[in-house]
């Protein structure tokens, strides 16, 4: 188990003296991180989770998954940001990115209250019409716009269905452990409850039960994913010499003062897709402020070789890409050779289809250091639990180190409340009216 | 049926002198384009497609379309970047993004050929298994390593099915019009071809039977698609001071010239996250070279303002936002007041939900406005076929001014050729042995 860091095509863009030079910086962080003395302080409950996370709620995670597996053909969750893209990024990468197509024993996951669309609301209401459904809902608060939008409509919907007693073993509540409109409903309506901690924002949050019950009701084992993240923490206290994660939080960090201003997450498998996303999040949300941060951004290769692969070959040398290598592919598939070769393939038969696969990327990574884009490589060994468990908390701790050498607090998003006040104001919320005609005056 | 650019809000952005001072630019790229004489005139026979196309070809498309929809469960579409992403766009947009979920009368569409990933491969079988088919296979000359591949894995899963007989009613491949691997096979197979015209490249190719074929079994109105682009073929060919379409490649070099190397394509309705990889390729491939260009990203919200909303509002400023407003959702929802008002949400009720989106889409626009991010809108009536055609062209005739304003090539893609050219030496293709040694070396 681990992900290893593999520096070697960064030589042309990166010297020994500039890792030493950043190297006290990053050491500092850490110091901070630990000692819990930093920016954000507040927010470092994640630290220790993979060791410290309270274990009978855990067995109450399992249990819970167990029913909803086997009552329900469809699993509603109900989250906006961290509140779902952990869990929809571990699920896809963990079983498929085609997950409610493929055939399986566990329920369907859909995800709502993460848009204002009514259209796509709608297609996921009807998608129920017929289907035994339970419903996680997952919001610190219970009046973020969207989840509390949603979960009116669903709590309806189940009700209606099944009636007011039966909706206690069908809704699950994952919120603040003591208060809150979500907590008090839930406990005066009888549903079972899960802890979002008051230390782990939602970006950090996919290995609370925030995302666990739903990985856990997808069928993985989440007692695997929490022994990676274990061994993530006790592996990346290392000194900054012995520890990847340290370097790949000072890499980034050099490149992003020399220029690179957007950082492309590369895999070369589908199932990768919302796992980007989850990272676009973690990231872009902990060190995009103060008019600074790397701008997150990702593709698939060699899919999207074929459509951003110019652009990153030959566009604007603005780029860096940390290519996420994961050696084994969950199933291979093995290329006959075809007796008449018309389309002058057979050069790649006779071998498993991930070899070919491997050949692409180093034929690209070549490349594109060729072209002048450095080139950061993180070796996975696979996409099973542990590594997956393993990798969620490197890039946790990346983020925060990274965050503190840029020297911003990686752990609020003051931005995120600009666009939600005007939104209230211009809905006539309740204690936004004062600002209201100066806005609708703008809108003209 | 109309798409029209709203500039109100990049009055602290850009002045009027900019405007004037780039109008002859955009004018000369204009008329480089109209009398084809410009870089990549070879490439131009997308500008008078929504007229010139070849119609007895568009009504073999409609019936290949009608029997594919009788005929089979699922068709599967095989190919890489233009030769998938603008199908698959336009089919998201029109009907779902759930399209494979949601209840239809039409067959589920799967893409294959995009990818060298086995175990993405290996689901997309299972799911054929016990059920019919049909394959639609599209490449140019037949020999890319991707849609090759996945063609000789589904060709001979038709055969083995169906036999060689009933192969020649369900497969059908979108190729050259007269030579090459594929276009050869198919001639000795007997399968119904359809052509991609030499002088279309793939990124502009959606109008012609690469899009066409798969939106059309999709159970889409491909007449009403060709009207709308036919519309908007007429419209933007007017002068600078009436042409929006003009005026948006004007703005984004504007933005582009002044620093903001970022442009981020948003949408408030998750069924545009295709259309949104679609753009990437169209606007990322065209422009990004020499080391040169935008860099084109995407955003749904409000989904991704609990994301990536933190960096916009308050990270580097190096990002301009280009809004598509689509005024009318294809669905809407009432929200009912609740007596209780627990989550204190009756202040968005009694309306329809859309309201609230369109609130969300006012407020974030006064608010990333005010963060100083430069946004552009552009207001789309709905997602009927008449208007997505109207956008499609929009989009690819600002694309085409915009790279031309810019000073590129925007219809070739050279940097594309340096992955391929590595990975065959890699994988010992016949006439790239010379470069295997050195490129092994490298990878050491």
């Amino acid at each position: 188990m681990s992900l290893k860091l593999n520096t070697k095509y960064l030589k042309d863009f990166v010297n020994e003296d500039e890792i030493a030079g950043i190297k006290a910086q990053v050491e500092a962080a850490a110091q901070s991180l630990h000692s819990k003395n930093g920016l954000g302080n507040d927010f470092l409950g994640w630290v220790e989770l993979p060791t410290a996370y309270d274990k009978e709620e855990f067995a109450r995670i399992k249990a819970a998954a167990e029913r909803i597996k086997a009552n329900s053909d469809i699993l509603i969750v109900i989250g906006i940001g961290g509140s779902y893209l952990g869990a929809r990024a571990a699920i896809e990468l963990l079983k498929s990115p085609l997950y409610n197509n493929i055939k399986k024993d566990t329920p369907d996951i859909y995800y709502v209250g993460n848009s204002i669309n009514p259209a796509y609301l709608n297609e996921i209401i009807s998608l129920c019409d017929g289907k035994d459904f339970s419903v996680n809902v997952i919001s610190k608060s219970g009046t973020t716009t969207e989840p509390a939008l949603a979960f009116r409509i669903f709590k309806k919907m189940v009700e209606d269905k099944y009636g007011k007693e039966e909706a206690k073993n069908r809704i699950f509540a994952t919120t603040d452990k003591a208060r809150g409109t979500l907590k008090n409903l839930s406990d005066a309506e009888g549903y079972e409850t899960f802890v979002i901690p008051d230390d782990v924002g939602g970006r950090f949050s996919v290995l609370t039960a925030v995302g666990l019950l739903p990985i856990a009701v997808a069928g993985c084992d989440i007692d695997a994913l929490m022994k990676g993240a274990a061994k993530a923490q006790a592996d990346f206290e290392a000194d900054f010499d012995n520890n990847d994660c340290y370097k790949y939080a000072a890499l980034r960090n050099i490149l992003y003062r020399k220029g690179k201003s957007v950082e492309m997450l590369v895999s070369y498998d589908p199932s990768f897709v919302m796992m980007s996303e989850w990272y676009k999040q973690l990231f872009g949300e902990s060190e995009g402020k103060d008019n600074k941060g790397i701008f997150p951004s990702a593709a698939v290769f060699s899919t999207d070789l074929h459509s951003m692969g110019q652009y990153i070959q030959d566009g604007a040398r603005i780029l860096f890409e940390t290519v996420v290598d994961i050696k084994k592919p969950k199933t291979d598939l093995f290329l006959e050779p075809d007796a008449e070769n018309l389309d002058g393939l057979n050069f790649l038969t006779n071998q498993n289809m991930s070899v070919v696969n491997r050949k692409a990327f180093e034929g690209t990574v070549l490349a594109h250091t060729e072209g002048g884009v450095p080139n950061i490589i993180l070796e996975l060994d696979d996409t099973t639990e542990e590594n997956v468990g393993y990798m969620i908390y490197f890039f946790e701790k990346a983020c925060a180190i990274s965050g503190y050498v840029l020297g911003v607090n990686p752990f609020n998003q003051p931005g995120v409340e600009s666009y939600k006040s005007n939104m209230f104001a211009l809905l006539g919320k309740p204690g936004y009216e004062g600002a209201k005609a100066a806005l609708e005056a703008k809108l003209g």
